[in-house]
Formats: C-alpha cells, sequence, structure tokens
C-alpha cells in the first residue's frame, strides 16, 4: 500500500530533484528486520541516482525512554549510521540526521509546532497528560526530518514506513500542505517477525539477528527459529510444511528472492519437497553472503567516513 | 518578594562563580517598563562582576502568536541585544541567547523535557488542548535558558522576574532540583504600569517610553500620561495630588529616585506643593538624561557588536 507514490514516480520521470526519506530509530543496533526498508533504498538510490536522508531519531528514543540518556542514543545513532554505510549506500547522495549533533533542525521543528495541536498529537499517538512534553513535541521534529529536503529545494519526497506508523506521517504530510510544499509520498514497509514469530523487540535479542553478529551466532539463532515444519521427516514429506508461520521462508521472501523464486519455495515446502532444515540452511547461506561483505566493510570504515555523511545546516 | 535570594548572596559573599539570567521578549523593541530590572542587572553586574545570560525568546513569540514569523522574531531580537548593549551592560560578561542562532540550546531543553510531564504544563500555564505543541514544549526550553549556566560550572543563578511569571520559574526550580543543581533564586521585579495607568500592551504603542523614541514624542508621551493632579493648579495647591496613580510619579520611582527622594516627592505632591507639570517635567529630563545617552550609544553599535556577545556552545 501507499500514499501518493504515482505522484512521486511522476516527479522521477520528469528528472525533477526528488529524496528518500529513511528513518532508523537508534534503540539498539540494526537488525535484519530493518534491512528490507534500506536494501530497497539502497537499490532506489543507485537506479535513480537519488539522495538519501536518513534521519536517526536520537531524541525520540531518549524521551520516549528506550535508552537512558542522550550520551546512549548518540553513541547508538552513530553506529547505525556507519552500519548503513557498510550496506552500501551511497556516501556522496547520504545524509544522515542526528537531532543532537544537527540541532538547527530544531528551527523547523518549532517553525511547523506552531500548526500542529495537542489534540491532533493526542488523537495520533494517544499521548497521556503523564507523558513528557518533550515526547508530545516530538512530531514536529519527525515532519522537520521528513519535510526538510521539501524546504531545500527538492521537489518530491518519498518515505518507505510501516504500515502501522502511516497515521505519524499524516502530521507531517499536513504540515507540508499548510507550508505550500508538496505532501510527502508514502510507500509502507513488509512486516517481518521475530525469529520466534512474535513481533521484534529489543528486549529479546536471541529472536533478532543483528548485523553484527558472528556466524555462530546467526546459525544458532536460525536453527531455533521458529518453523512451518512438521515434526520429522517422514510426517513432512508426507503432509508438507506451512510456509506463512514458517520464519526462515518469510525472511528469505521478504529479503532475498524474487516473486517467482518464491513461488516456487512456497509450493515445494507446502508439498514437503523441501525441508525445514533445508529451508533454514537456505536463509543462513544467504544471510552470510549479506552480512559477510557488510561485516567487513564495517570494520573498514572510520569515525571520519560518518561525519562527511552527518547532515550540517 | 523573592526565592532563596539569601541564598544567592551567601554564594557571592563565598565568591562562588555566579550568574544573572534575565529574560527579554521580543515581541517589540524595549520601552522603559523594561529598564527597571536590566539597569539592576547592569548595576549588579559592574558590583560584583557577574557575568549576565539574556535569553530572547525569540521562538516564544512566534509560537504564542506575538510576532508572526521567525524572520520578525530574530530580527527584533537583534535590535533588542543592541539596546542592551546600548544600556550599558557589559559585552565582555554577557551572552544572549537567541534561540534561532544558539541551537545546541534544544539539546539541554530535550534533556530536561523528559522530565516535565503536560499535565505540569497545564497547571502552570493552563494551555488547552488547542494550543500548539510548540508553546507546550517551551517551558522545557525556558528551563534549559535558566538553568544552561549551572550546567557550566556556575554554582548559583539569580532570576530577577515579574511576580506573575514565578509560576513559571518554578518548573525550571523543579527541573535544576532533578538534575542535582542548585535551583535558581529569583527576585520579583516591580510593576510598572503604562502611561494611561493601565497594563503596558504592545498593541498600545502611545502608552509606552520607548527607547527608541525621539525627545518630541518622549515629551508629547509624557504629557498625556496619566495623572494623579487635581484640576487646575489652584484645586491641587489647596487639596493635593494622588502621587499613587500619578504616572510620571511612579516611573520616577521605579527608576529613578532613591527611598529619601522618592518619599520627599511622594508628600510633597500629595501637600500640593508639587504641580502634575513639574512632575511630568522632573520625569522628561530624567528620562532625556538616560536616554540621550543610550541613544547615542545604540546608534554607534554595529551587527559585530552584537555578534560578539551571542552565546555559541
Amino acid at each position: 500500500s501507499h500514499r501518493d507514490f504515482d505522484k512521486f514516480l511522476k516527479h522521477l520521470k520528469n528528472k525533477d530533484k526528488c529524496a528518500i526519506v529513511s528513518g532508523a530509530n537508534p534503540s539498539g543496533p540494526l537488525h535484519l528486520g530493518h534491512l528490507g526498508v534500506f536494501l530497497t533504498n539502497v537499490y532506489f538510490q543507485e537506479r535513480h541516482g537519488l539522495d538519501v536522508f536518513i534521519p536517526i531519531s536520537d531524541d525520540e528514543s531518549y524521551l520516549a525512554g528506550k535508552v537512558k540518556t542522550q550520551e546512549e542514543s548518540l553513541k547508538n545513532s552513530l553506529t547505525i549510521a556507519r552500519q548503513l554505510l557498510a550496506i552500501g549506500f551511497n556516501p556522496k547522495k547520504t545524509f544522515f540526521i542526528i537531532d543532537q549533533l544537527c540541532t538547527p533542525i530544531y528551527n523547523l521543528a518549532v517553525k511547523f509546532s506552531k500548526t500542529v495541536t495537542k489534540s491532533t498529537v493526542k488523537a495520533t499517538y494517544g499521548y497521556t497528560e503523564e507523558d513528557n512534553i518533550g515526547l508530545q513535541f516530538y512530531p514536529a521534529v519527525q515532519a522537520a526530518h521528513i519535510n526538510y529536503p521539501l524546504t531545500k529545494g527538492y521537489k518530491a519526497v518519498l518515505v518507505p514506513i510501516a504500515a502501522d506508523e502511516d497515521s505519524h506521517l499524516r502530521i507531517a504530510r499536513d504540515i507540508a500542505g499548510k507550508f505550500g510544499l508538496e505532501k510527502p509520498a508514502a510507500i509502507h514497509s513488509v512486516f517481518m517477525p521475530g525469529l520466534d514469530g512474535m513481533k521484534m523487540s529489543k528486549s529479546k535479542p536471541s529472536a533478532s539477528i543483528f548485523l553484527g553478529d558472528n556466524l555462530k551466532v546467526i546459525k544458532t539463532k536460525i536453527n531455533k527459529a521458529l518453523s512451518g515444519g512438521q515434526k520429522g521427516i517422514e510426517a513432512h514429506r508426507r503432509l508438507g510444511g506451512n510456509p506463512d508461520i514458517d520464519v526462515a521462508y518469510l525472511y528469505l521472501d521478504a529479503l532475498f528472492l524474487n516473486r517467482k523464486e518464491s513461488a516456487k519455495i512456497y509450493k515445494d515446502y507446502k508439498e514437503g519437497k523441501i525441508l525445514s532444515g533445508e529451508m533454514k540452511q537456505m536463509l543462513y547461506d544467504y544471510v552470510v553472503k549479506l552480512l559477510g561483505p557488510v561485516q567487513k566493510k564495517f570494520a573498514k570504515l572510520t569515525n571520519k567516513d560518518v561525519e562527511r555523511c552527518l547532515l550540517k545546516f
């Protein structure tokens, strides 16, 4: 699903100056669940020569209590920026927005905040009277992140966003409208479950494959992942597996396979031709092929490489 | 009246590093009503060699609708800073905080904002659900203004504040307590009415003497000021005037006379020995003596002089 994606494509076709804005949350390091969106962004960037703005919401993480201090938030943000460069973003066309290091963003947030009432934020985020006023203000900062390129001559922006965050984007879109900017377009990214089949959570590190995990850890985690297979090979061959709940299949589908490959594997698994262990091995091989070079590149990147990509006003 | 002023004086006596924090509002240029506080600050600065931090709340003026744009707010702020240098602040010990030019202040505001709930702000400022989220966040910015020196090694700060703004200071004091800083002390400044005897207001420029008004305008304004005198000289000599509502007397008392001088003039006016016209002439003479040199100095000051005094992190 999407909002105004067709309009964005039209701008692309017209060779208008366009950008992608794709946020990251520095509550902890990146895991595979984050990669789908970013790999798509890297692809878009390469294919269309697009600038990509990546706000890493360091103050939101602090205000929402996902990290304890602003310092922890900043440290995580810099690690994430380095990880994103490692997965292939073009450093000449990528701009990280870390609020603590890019404080002029607050001038734009203040400007925007004048047009957003408490009741709008309450309706969108459900904050109560006991929530802190920083969190309450944050939607204006987020709108500044999203609309910033539009205030600097970009004609259109595209925001890949989780479907359950769509309402947040509406505040940014409303603001854009009020200030005479093109409303940001959105595409909704695919939801990826944790390895245990549940919603991913920072408090269950065993349920996520982190970009920095070593191969042995990855192997163990994948082997423990929720499977859609039958108990025993014989039963699996006879009854077939359930790909819709098989996390290894879901990851392969979300990150590595094209539609045709995915359909074939889905069918073969359902008919018992592919075993759960084979599915997991396939995922492991893809993950290693992806993360091996990323980890090598990450080790080579320096603070200076990251600094060069920090947005400064 | 005051809060912890005795504690502040103790720090002064101990030669601890102390500062004054004294805010200005850039909804318009300075007028005589503002001068009482600032002249006291200048005196304190000279007498004790104190650093003075002057936050000029440019974003509050924008968010509260006192000015239309951030640009207007910034322009007014720079004018006020120049006016304050003209009235005698020591440029080597004076630091203006204009949020649009000193955006790292927001990192401190975000830090503080985590400890302030919406309900606290509601109880203090009375904002409704239809007020904007920037205004709602502003108490955290104000707390950052007030407590900033305490985060930079100053042991104590003194905040001269209007009595009706005392509740605002309580938020900053509570925050200081939560972050292990000495709670800022306060002295409450004297209220000065407009020339018409009513509360001063930006929408009634004729009721205020602005620092930039020329002598002719000042003469006219003072002549029209609310008088406590009788109708006709004869009646005045016989019945005496009412100094308690005589704006010229109130201004003389607040800005120019020491206690003894003020008591004598109060008595003489009440007994009809001083005429209303004489009181007004006295005020005019003092104002001209004060503002003449201020206006000359203002004309000589440059943008660079102001820039040198802007707080940068």
